[in-house]
């Protein structure tokens, strides 16, 4: 069996990139970094644990690098912010250590790709399941970071991208069928809006904003919920995946993929109606990298989130995941 | 069954602490902080899994949060930094729910001793074990941070405290004894070593440094590696807890458990010989907040770490926990 040592000096190997702003990486009590000056950091972890968020089954080993930082990175798109380090620990079952350095492959992809650094971590045996933990620090310029909180009525509430697809595939996972492959891979390899985060804080034209990671349903509910105000959707207005509609069987279940599925990793966010013609914009300009947005809604007053469909206007119930009630 | 919201809320009115350094924390997609300016970041994670690093048997929920703090500042205190925010991440599993608060309130009750931040997170559902993750944020003036490389030939190998205590409680514990009730402390609750850490780095005594978390015999060899340099250690001088004495029932399993124990979060640095009178001055200093310092060795050419015991000397093989070869 290796040691840890062993897999300390390789993953040193894998990771180590020549950059000013990091004096000291992997191998020490902790890494050393100097971000740039005159910026707030911005910080936050995500856990992906084996049979809660992912099972080895379907989900081959570099996917769970790639979606445990994925996770931690559409979070920091949805502040605005960019990414600069990050730390990642693993706990590992003695059936899943050949699975370890295609872990942190599928992680160092994507950190590469994000001009993310991986300094640090820790690794260790697990008697139970595969564990990783992905912490991350960006930054961003003083009073441009977009929170959940700046949500005001007659906002215009929109999505990027389709939502739906990850829940089609896992969907189609679960029953041993064969997914959809665009699905596939929006479940597998799920990309943060990083480009469209950013550039809605640059120009400060979000009021509010955070990812979908638990589904739409209660992703909204809890940016209303930050921003104490209400939201009212549009049932037509909402992106389905293609997947997620072919999947589904019915319109109603597409919608419910679509509302409730989760893992869709796309920005959920609020424009002030002076900032919509921008946005429009900048929506044109996003067209061209395959980033489409979609205009979903309007905030309201009060705290309900309501969804009209079909002429009728109904409560929209959080559907979506909560880790401590449900298993997947 | 509580949710994840409920959790993240009272964790939010257990953790807010006003500072002029926290923009935003607990409950949006990520935290804002801004660390004092001009100096460079230290960044370290630690994690802690049921059964690997810990029973619940004997480990109350209390400690897991403060032993899983502890590690990561126990890190920070051998570069020298002072710690600001840390991460948890925590996976429960179902008949630990009521535990996660109570682990987050000893995490929290060091946090607040040593002026840490609990600024995020992750909580999730396990179906194995019990697992937390700590991610810490620390700053130091930029030249001052003591890594383990920087040992010369010639140079003092110094411990902090004594060795053995830990494994003298985990010891009693698997045996389903009484602990000695000092040796029971430093395992459940280690005492990072911040204000020793914080005071060599700033006057720049010591020329190498790391915490003994996996024991001296393994941890000294890292030194001396990451150094290029070998070690001559003198067995008298090792400064053994007396509680290791006391379960050891010989001084060679004595001397075992405090050459390879771990868990004993003491600060193992060396020092260039014009700089001892200095270190010395500050063991004074130290003496009176019950932190005493030791002389255990010299730093030798090449790359064999060797021990002096009664007369003979014998090589010093690494006999510590490697987190990927054993179970506790």
């Amino acid at each position: 069996m290796r040691s840890e040592r062993d897999f300390i000096r390789r993953l040193q190997q894998a990771a180590t990139r020549k950059r000013d702003d990091i004096q000291l990486d992997l191998g020490d009590d902790a890494a050393i970094v100097t971000p740039p000056p005159g910026r707030h950091l911005v910080v936050m972890s995500d856990a992906l644990v084996e049979d809660v968020h992912f099972r080895r089954r379907y989900v081959p080993a570099e996917a769970i690098g790639h979606k445990a930082l994925a996770a931690s990175l559409s979070d920091c798109a949805a502040m605005g912010a960019t990414p600069r380090y990050c730390l990642a620990s693993l706990a590992i079952p003695p059936d899943a250590h050949a699975l370890a350095e295609r872990i942190i492959a599928g992680l160092l992809a994507l950190a590469d790709r994000t001009q993310v650094a991986l300094v640090g971590g820790d690794t260790t045996a697990s008697p139970g399941g595969l564990f990783i933990d992905v912490a991350l620090i960006g930054d961003i310029a003083p009073a441009c970071a977009v929170t959940r909180a700046g949500a005001r009525p007659d906002d215009f509430v929109f999505v990027s991208g389709t939502l739906g697809a990850a829940a089609a595939a896992l969907r189609a996972f679960e029953r041993k069928l064969p997914p959809d492959p665009a699905a596939q891979a929006r479940f597998l390899f799920p990309e943060p809006r990083l480009k469209l985060g950013q550039a809605l804080a640059k120009r400060q034209l979000a009021s509010a904003m955070m990812d979908i990671s638990d589904g739409l349903s209660t992703d909204i509910a809890r940016l209303c919920e930050a921003s104490r105000v209400g939201a009212a959707l549009e049932a037509e207005a909402i992106p389905i995946a293609p997947a997620a509609a072919a999947i589904a069987g019915s319109p109603e279940a597409a919608l419910h993929l679509a509302l409730d599925g989760g893992e869709d990793y796309e920005l959920l966010f609020t424009v002030a109606p002076k900032q919509v013609p921008a946005v429009l914009e900048l929506r044109e300009q996003l067209a061209g990298e395959g980033v489409q947005l979609a205009c979903i809604g309007r905030v309201t007053e009060g705290a309900a989130v309501m969804l009209r469909l079909a002429g009728a206007t109904r409560p929209l119930q959080p559907g979506g995941y909560d880790h401590f009630m449900r298993s997947p």
